[in-house]
């Protein structure tokens, strides 16, 4: 067996003290900031130093690909621009995750899966693989939305998900708008579908588990079966600004106790469904200690096991916070800014990959996630998606206790180069 | 009648477009910025024009001296720096409010009794009074505490309310100190009891009214009894940052619903008994919106009748609070930022201004309010003091759409003056 740990604990402790915080132990690495500028500098000189040819496709992403030896394809000329067509149309095979944080958020969610890969690349050449396809690492950009709101925003755009038009109008918290963020961190927007999706087939994620089913099956690596519908609606509730002090209790329109009601009517309705329903971003104007706020803005984040119960638990949380607002004297406008439908991992995929693996690693497990990544975006496009989850101890993410013991990461290196052998 | 009306009206007309919001019209007057620096040097100016001597008291307030001519007091010597003992020892009177506002507040909170006080003056000379005491005309610094916390800070530092030590500890909320952000706009900051209150023996300060019992009583101006007791309480709730998707309902420490159900429990209080509780100022943590919140910071703002009763219904929210922390394994702890006692104003210089008005006003309304003021730092302080509204036909304050009519505006300038004829 291969031995992956000095590679990858080499890069682990590289990337450790980008974006902590010396407070918390968290990490943010938002999108388009110098933390983030830094980061993708790491990616390419890795990259670099494993003869790998960055291709950066004006949505944020960056995608390295292994150019393939000549000799493996006959006499056809071959450069590293020309990847796809020239292995007889084999498409080829991408791995990597992403790079970007939550605020305050965790260590591995997204980059456990890029450097995974690279490590992963490193095993295959220990064993003496020549891939006969083209594989590709990629670091996606904003995957968790945390600046612009969007989740999945380069993968959404590479796959045509989103409109470059409607990118062009997203604005971050203070007003900037994406366009001009990227170009201040010295990313030339281009955005819109990406020709290195064409040469793409197949897509395999890793990523910490966030949840603790592979606690639970004693695995340290399992494959995901799919990902529940979720999306991300805005709660505008608004009333009237006043005095705290002079203005009567029954005289007030205070869109706080409106937002209040409906937090707590989201998490009782998720909890009689076994839903998720959290509200855990707010911004409340003018946001005074001695004013009763004007508007009280809130996103509300919901999960649900189908599409049709998704539409149902929004819109019950809906009715009863515009139900109370009406008691208030406020108003609720609710404003759905990302919905993802239900993704099913390619079936094959994942069990071929259960079956080329089982010799080392018997019959790994395969759990459902109620995380959106952006597997689930390509396999929305079309790709042959699957996913590889590495045993989180605590099941806790996007916080700085968010953990996952070496050993294991170790493990899901060797699966992931695994699963690159079965494919490749 | 003498007629204030030019005077005042160009003054308005000055004032009004500096931290205005051109989408919300409402005013962003925080201390020590950019606007409140520009306010600053616009009363300076004004207070030049009228030959007042502007004395910064190293606590960020401005505090303007009319010099009384030599020949009132015989042989005596008099610069503009001796204004107390020469009057054989009378003392002054203060007139005046402040400049700053709440975020996205009114026009009126602050800036009508500082103009009104300009003007009164402007009313006096036509008259030719010429007074047998000294007038000051004062511009108190961050009384609104949008910026430091601390409401009335500028009012508090001059009369020793709070020590030069614990204000020098106040951070806004970028976590920049009070020192540096006066610094940064060329204020010399010397914290501490101001010597210029030795020299002023009673204040009245000129407020747009709070709320509409002037409405009730048909009557543009009147006076006020008393404030009620008021706090500023700090409420933090912690809990644990996850993952918004993956954490089932029941496994989630989740600080917002605590508070949610704290700000609808405060509300219900203060209905109960007629008192006034407001949750208007929050901060979130991580503040994203897939991670369940680590921490919940909300202020709370209450007031009473009577400090017995303030005290109660602070403790009864807290108590509901915490009972809530528990059931959703969060903690809550409270902290008091700033708590004001009950004020009554001098009922000698309340009545003696009501039976000197009343030739021109009849029998003024003498009316309580319950929103702080520098008034009742000042009276605690010992200095006898009043305060007289102008009529607001909303009775909306703290808010864009705070307003006073003209003509009401025009005569509280006229009973203003009216006063300081009684006074001086």
């Amino acid at each position: 067996m291969t031995e992956p740990s000095d590679d990858f604990e080499q890069m682990w402790r590289d990337l450790a003290p980008l974006g902590r915080s010396a407070t918390s132990g968290g990490y943010n690495r938002a999108p388009y900031t110098s933390v983030e500028s830094e980061l993708r500098a790491w990616f390419m000189e890795q990259c670099a130093a494993r003869g790998l040819e960055v291709e950066a496709d004006g949505n944020g992403n960056l995608i390295a690909w292994w150019t393939v030896p000549n000799e493996r394809h006959g006499d056809r000329a071959e450069t590293g621009a020309d990847h796809g067509a020239e292995h007889g149309g084999l498409s080829g095979v991408l791995i990597g995750s992403h790079l970007d944080s939550v605020p305050d958020g965790g260590a591995y969610d997204g980059p456990l899966g890029v450097v995974s890969s690279l490590a992963a690349l490193d095993v295959l050449r220990d064993r003496g693989v020549v891939p006969s396809r083209p594989i590709a690492v990629d670091a996606f950009a904003e995957e968790e939305g945390s600046r612009f709101g969007i989740a999945c925003l380069g993968s959404r755009l590479a796959s045509g998900a989103i409109t470059p038009e409607a990118a062009a109008e997203l604005r971050d918290r203070d007003g900037m708008p994406l366009l001009d963020a990227m170009a201040a961190v010295g990313v030339q927007p281009t955005l819109g579908r990406a020709t290195w999706l064409d040469r793409i087939g197949s897509f395999v994620e890793l990523h910490v588990e966030q949840g603790r089913d592979l606690v639970d099956r004693d695995a340290p690596v399992g494959l995901a079966t799919g990902i529940w519908p979720h999306g991300r609606y805005r709660f505008d509730f608004t009333g009237a600004a006043n005095h705290a002090g002079t203005t009567r209790m029954e005289d007030r329109r205070d869109p706080m106790l409106s937002f209040a009601m409906t937090a707590l009517a989201a998490s009782e309705q998720a909890q009689l469904t076994d839903q998720r329903a959290t509200f855990g971003r707010m911004d409340v104007a003018p946001n005074g200690t001695n004013a009763i706020p004007s508007r009280v803005t809130a996103w509300l984040d919901a999960r649900c096991d189908t599409e049709t119960e998704l539409m149902r638990l929004v819109a019950e949380i809906k009715r009863q916070g515009i139900e109370r607002a009406d008691g208030d004297g406020t108003r609720l406008e609710v404003t759905a800014e990302s919905v993802s439908g239900e993704v099913t991992f390619d079936p094959l995929l994942t069990s071929t990959l259960r079956a080329g693996l089982a010799d080392r690693w018997g019959e790994l497990p395969v759990i459902p996630t109620m995380a959106g990544h952006d597997a689930g975006i390509l396999a929305a496009a079309g790709v042959a998606t699957a996913m590889m989850f590495v045993r989180n101890p605590t099941g806790v993410s996007h916080s700085p206790q968010e953990h996952a013991e070496m050993t294991d990461c170790l493990a899901g290196v060797v699966a992931l180069a695994d699963a690159l052998e079965v494919l490749v």
